[in-house]
C-alpha cells in the first residue's frame, strides 16, 4: 500500500520533524511502498500535485536535516474543505487522488482548522464504504488545541520567545533613565506563548513585570497604573503582550493600528497592540518607551529549538501512523502528561471533531488576581517543554536548511 | 596603580567580552592593583560612581558568563563631552574621580561618538600635564568605523541578521500564492549589517533576492519595478532593507512613518522603511507582503553570537590595556586583516581622532550596478566574521547571563 502526508497552516519548527516522524516509520512499515507528499496541504490532493518522498529524502542526513529545518517543507494552505452537500466535487477530487496512487493511509499535520479537514474527509470516506483512512497530528505555535496537554511547535516557539526576552530584558536596562519595553507576542486568541516568558523566573529574572493576556480582562487605564507601579520599583520596567489582548472600550483606538483585514477561516490578521501601547505610554507616561514585535521568527527560529519538542513531534508522526495501520481514522494524535518531574507523557488518540475549530485557552487559575501576570505554578508546566538543544547542522558559520527540490519553490 | 573601565552607545553581543579581555588582562599585569567599573559610560567618570569589577566577577565561570552576556554589564549612556572651553567643569570631575581613586588608565569600549570622549578626555589629560592614559575600543553592530577592518559587535549581529532571514525565507515560503517579504535591518547610514544576508549565498540560497543600502541610490518606481522582475521568478520574494534608506523625492511620505525624534548627538531615531515599503507593495502590486523589523534583537541574540567574534573582542580588550601601560594616550584600537583565507587580523592602534566621528561606508565597489543587490565579491569580507559557535551556557533549557549586582539595576 501507499501513504501519503500533508502539512497545512501556519509554519512552525517541528512540523518537519513531524513529517519525519511518519516517513521513518512509513520506511519501517513492510506493507508500506510509496510514501507521496502533498504539496500544500490539502490543496495538492485535490489538484493530484503529489511528490515522491524517498526521492527527495534519501539519508539519515537528510532526515536529521530536514528536522531542524523550520517551516513546512511540502509547503502548506488554508483552504478550509467545503461540507460535502455544498461541494462534494472537491471530496471526488481528493478521492480520485487517493486512488490513482493507491493511497490507503493519509495524514494531515496541522492545528485545529486541519483537524476540521480530518474530520470532514474521513467522514466523506467512511460514508462511501471506503477503507482509506485518514489521521490528524496536531502542531501550532499557539499550544491552544484541546485534549493534548500541549502541541508540537509550542516548546520551540517558547524557547525562542523566553531566551529572547531575556536577552531584552538585558538590552533594555543598560541605560540610567527609565525606561518601558513592550514586548508582543504572537496568540490570536491564546496566551500560552506570551505566558509562557514566566519560565525565566526560574533562571532568576524578575521581568517581563507585567505579562498581559487575552484571556485576562484588560483596560488602558488599569495598564497605565500597572506602569507606573513597576516604574517606581524598577529603572527599566519589561512588558509581555499577547497579540490578541483587546483595550475593553478602546477598539476604535485600537482598530487603527490594525488592518481588520481576516483570513478565509475569518481570523482577523491582528497585529498592533504593541504599537499601541507604546503610543499610550509616551503619551500618559512620557517616558522612553519601545515595543517589539517578535514577528515570524517566534515560530521559524530552528537554530534555538528546544529538542523536546523535536523529539517529541517526530514521536507523535510515527505513532499516527501505527495508529492508521492498526485501522483508525477521523483521529487526531495527542500528549498525555503523566508527570511533570520527571517529565513524562503517553501519546494517545482522540476523535478529531473533539478539536476541530476548538481552542484552549490559558487557565484562569495560573492569572494573577491582578489579571497583569502569571502565578509560579505554571512555570512547572511550561519548563518540560524547552529543554535540550538540537545540535544544529552548521555550514559557513550558517544553519543549514534542508532545500526543497526545484519543482517545489 | 589602578585602572577603570567604561561602556557606551548602543549594546551588543560583544563589548562585556571586550570589557572581560582588559580585566583578564589586568588581572595577569602585577603593577595593578584595582580594576574599577564605570557606572554607564563617562557619565559614571563624572559623578564618581565606580565600581571595584573584582568584588562582582570572582571566577573563570564569571568571565565565561560574562563573556556571552549582550548588552554592558556596566550600563551605558549616550553621554557626548562637551569642548572643555564651553563646560571645563566636567573635565575637572572626571580628573577628581581619576585621582581620587588612583586611577592612571581609563579605557573607554565604544563606537565613534566614543571615540570623541577619547580625544577630548587625552588631549584635556595631557593639557594639564597628567601622565594618565585614555585608550578606545571600538565596538558597533554597524560597522561603521574607519580604518579598522571591522567592529566587535558586527560578526554576532551578521550571524544573527543572516541565520534569522534564513528562517524567514523558509517562513516565506510555504503558500502557493505569490507573496513579499520585507527585513528591515540596522543601519543608520551605513547599509553593512544588510548587505551582510549576501553571505547566504555560500550556503546555496538566492534569497535575500533584492538588498537596499543608504550607499546606494534609491527611487520607490525603481524598487517597484525590481519586485515586479523578482515576482516573475520567484513565488517568495525576500528583500533585505537598510533602515537608513531614503526613498529620493518621497520623503514626505516616509517621514509620516518616522518620529523625527532625535537624539543628543542628533542622529535621527530611523524607523519604518519597512513599513513604508509594505505599504507600497500593498498599494501598487496588491500581493501578500509583510514587513518584519528586526530590532534590538539584532544587537542583543547573544545566543547565536559568532565566536570569532567574541574571541576577537576579548583580544582587542587586551590589546589595549597593553598599549596604555606601553604609555600610548588618545589611540583606538583595531583590526587590520592580513589575510581573507586563512582568515588573520593583526590588532594595532590609531589616534582616535581619525575615527572620532566618522563614519565608514559600505564599499560602492560590492554594489550592483542596479544598486539593488551586493556582489559575490563581499561575501568573502563577511563569512569569517560569522565563523564559530560560543558554548551557550544553559540552564533551565534557557540560556543563563551573568546579572549585575543588585546596586547596578
Amino acid at each position: 500500500m501507499n501513504i501519503a502526508i500533508a502539512q497545512s497552516g501556519g509554519p512552525t519548527c517541528a512540523i518537519n520533524a513531524s513529517l519525519v516522524g511518519v516517513f521513518k516509520q512509513g520506511l519501517l512499515t513492510e506493507e508500506i511502498d510509496a510514501i507521496f507528499g502533498s504539496i500544500n496541504g490539502i490543496e495538492g490532493m485535490i489538484g493530484d500535485e503529489l511528490i515522491n518522498l524517498k526521492s527527495i529524502i534519501r539519508t539519515n542526513e537528510d532526515m536529521e536535516l530536514l528536522r531542524q529545518t523550520p517551516s513546512t517543507v511540502l509547503g502548506s494552505c488554508r483552504y478550509k474543505l467545503p461540507p460535502f452537500e455544498e461541494d462534494p466535487d472537491v471530496y471526488e477530487k481528493i478521492l480520485a487522488t487517493l486512488n490513482t496512487h493507491r493511497i490507503e493511509i493519509f495524514i494531515y499535520i496541522g492545528g485545529n482548522d486541519s483537524m476540521d479537514t480530518v474530520v470532514k474527509l474521513s467522514a466523506y470516506l467512511h460514508h462511501i464504504g471506503s477503507d482509506i483512512r485518514v489521521i490528524g497530528v496536531p502542531k501550532t505555535i499557539d499550544n491552544d488545541l484541546p485534549i493534548t496537554d500541549h502541541t508540537p511547535g509550542f516548546g520551540s516557539a517558547a524557547k525562542y520567545v523566553a531566551a529572547t526576552a531575556q536577552e531584552i530584558i538585558r538590552d533594555s536596562s543598560v541605560y540610567s533613565i527609565p525606561s518601558v519595553t513592550i514586548i508582543e507576542i504572537m496568540g490570536r486568541h491564546s496566551g500560552w506563548l506570551a505566558a509562557s516568558t514566566c519560565m525565566l523566573r526560574a533562571n532568576g529574572e524578575e521581568a517581563p513585570h507585567l505579562i498581559y493576556l487575552p484571556e485576562a480582562s484588560f483596560s488602558t487605564t488599569q495598564f497605565i497604573e500597572d506602569v507606573r507601579k513597576e516604574m517606581a520599583k524598577h529603572q527599566a520596567v519589561i512588558v509581555a503582550v499577547s497579540e490578541g489582548v483587546e483595550p475593553g472600550g478602546d477598539e476604535g483606538e485600537l482598530a487603527e493600528f490594525q488592518s481588520g483585514a481576516t483570513d478565509v477561516f475569518g481570523h482577523k490578521y491582528l497585529s498592533g497592540i504593541g504599537k499601541f501601547l507604546e503610543r499610550l505610554v509616551a503619551e500618559q507616561i512620557g517616558c522612553k518607551v519601545r515595543s517589539i514585535e517578535l514577528n515570524v521568527m517566534q515560530r521559524c527560529s530552528s537554530h534555538i529549538c528546544s529538542k523536546t519538542d523535536i523529539d517529541e513531534a517526530e514521536r507523535i508522526g510515527r505513532h499516527a501512523l501505527r495508529a492508521a495501520l492498526e485501522g483508525n481514522t477521523g483521529q487526531m494524535m495527542f500528549f498525555r502528561r503523566v508527570s511533570d518531574v520527571p517529565y513524562a507523557v503517553t501519546i494517545e488518540m482522540t476523535d478529531a471533531a473533539n478539536v476541530a475549530n476548538l481552542e484552549k485557552m490559558f487557565p484562569e487559575k495560573w492569572i494573577s488576581p491582578e489579571q497583569n501576570q502569571v502565578t509560579d505554578a505554571a512555570i512547572g508546566y511550561f519548563l518540560p517543554l524547552v529543554q535540550g538543544e538540537v545540535d544544529i547542522c552548521m555550514k559557513n558559520g550558517l544553519p543549514v536548511h534542508f532545500q526543497r527540490p526545484l519543482q517545489m519553490r
